[in-house]
């Protein structure tokens, strides 16, 4: 094999590597039963950009503790799993009683294809799995206290404090017409998305053995990210179109949802998210860790055009 | 304070313990956003049997290692997380796309209070906080590895291939008007309720640090037990009222779902609860272990009346 050179080739190895992991890590029948096996694989292998886990395989590499193949190894279940919760967290948000989504990717919607009740119950399952997978793998008795850790972190981001929470933020704001302030707007996208990706840099430094000082940088690096992808996200909502979204353009505007181009405009947002970008770099540097990799990620989340 | 001498006594005694620990562990605003802790904590205080949690207390006492206050102890976190776990699952049960239930514990279900879209949010955060729990107490390094054992336990019972995949054969029945055979009943009413409550009674072993060969005879008894209560809950909306139940009675047959009275007649339903009940309490005795609270909670659980 030829040596990975460009940041393209690299992400296109980590994803492919990702996506192997996936179908491997999710229970298949008889032990799983069908019905909601083939709902959890439908959206677990719609795409998306893998940005989470294929995080989560960089930060471990970065850390430097081991090689970056072995740090990929030991990093590659929580990677997994996070994708899992990342892939939960959409089928329920696309849910008619949430966002009311028909499309995802290009693609129905996992309710438009299962009904709404098998839809809950894969987004329940992936969930759930997610948890077996970071407690059994990899199976190794030394890396008990790094998967406890792990867990916690990624349990605490996606959960009712973070991920859920953001969720709940904005469901109750839509329903009740309420308006965001610009703290609560950040406060609402930190939960929503940021806990999520912050803690799949903090899982990937964690199971690769980094000490706290490395963990610390890189929940800096993955706070700052998170809140890039963000601001990203609704510039992309006001400028992008469906077909290349794969989702419903300008849906958020039609909502009448706050978004970071309706408080500062499109150019005033497009700055802050390159800020972001340089501070989430800056974090790493400063703790005297190679940005490599995760600057790569970086610099690919803030010129993404879907 | 007096000693606890009754079955029901020592029930009251755990129950008290197990509610204090529910709201104890479970997060608060304002680090958890209002909207989603008020439907958290609304399911989580409507009551109900508290059978899991009891059940994993009662089990660490059971294996004998430690003291009783000491076991139950190191058991608590898991039990409450488990009551989180079942809670979430009632939530989810009762969603309009699922069972569709407007009454549960004799109160209003969770989305006729909070709407469909928190309910669903309530439930999924009441999941993800389970993990953090039994990830994060008791805090103590030197117990890591039964921690990570009772994390796959629980997220294996809970998953896809143990309570959600049952919901979803449930589910796929109704939709599609099939009609189980004796064996199929079984496996999905194995998955649905009893996979939970076997991993309740292997929880409370576990964090007592029970040797493999009592978590074996303990999960034995655990699966008896919890095919025991679902034959009862079949037989109990057969002969039960609305008032009674907490629930609409009637609700399976009108329902056209399988259940044991239908397949198997009441009588015989009935006889083989209590087989599973002695089922229960050999395999504890096989394993030369003292039955005591666990066989009292057997008892209970197949001549409750709600």
């Amino acid at each position: 094999m030829s040596p990975v050179f460009t940041v393209s080739d690299y992400l296109n190895a980590r994803r492919a590597q990702v996506d192997e992991g996936l179908l491997r890590y999710l229970p298949t029948p008889p032990q799983c039963p069908a019905p909601v096996y083939d709902a959890m694989r439908y959206s677990l292998v719609a795409g998306g950009k893998r940005l989470r886990p294929v995080l989560v395989l960089a930060a471990a590499e970065t850390v430097g503790i081991e090689s970056p193949e072995r740090a990929r190894e030991l990093a590659l279940p929580a990677a997994c799993a996070i994708e899992f919760i990342h892939t939960y967290s959409l089928i329920h948000d696309d849910l008619p009683s949430m966002d009311d989504d028909s499309l995802r990717r290009g693609q129905p919607t996992n309710h438009m294809v299962y009904g709404e009740g098998m839809a809950i119950l894969a987004g329940d399952g992936l969930l759930t799995e997610a948890f077996s997978l970071l407690a059994r793998e990899p199976q190794d008795p030394l890396l008990a206290e790094r998967k406890l850790k792990t867990i916690q972190q990624v349990a605490t981001a996606a959960g009712a404090m973070g991920m859920v929470g953001g969720q709940a933020l904005d469901l109750d704001a839509v329903g009740a017409a309420k308006t965001f302030d610009r703290h609560s707007l950040s406060d609402m996208h930190a939960r929503k998305t940021g806990a999520l990706i912050q803690a799949a840099a903090a899982a990937g430094a964690l199971m690769a053995g980094a000490d706290d000082e490395a963990v610390a940088a890189i929940e800096t690096y993955g706070r700052h990210l998170g809140l890039a992808f963000q601001i990203i996200d609704d510039v992309l909502d006001v400028e992008g179109e469906a077909g290349r979204l794969g989702k419903t353009a300008g849906k958020d505007a039609k909502a009448d949802k706050p978004t970071y181009p309706a408080i500062y405009g499109l150019d005033e947002s497009k700055r802050m998210a390159a800020e972001r970008m340089d501070r989430a770099v800056g974090a790493l540097t400063g703790a005297g860790l190679e940005p490599g990799r995760l600057a790569d990620i970086a610099a690919w989340v803030v010129r993404r055009t879907n």
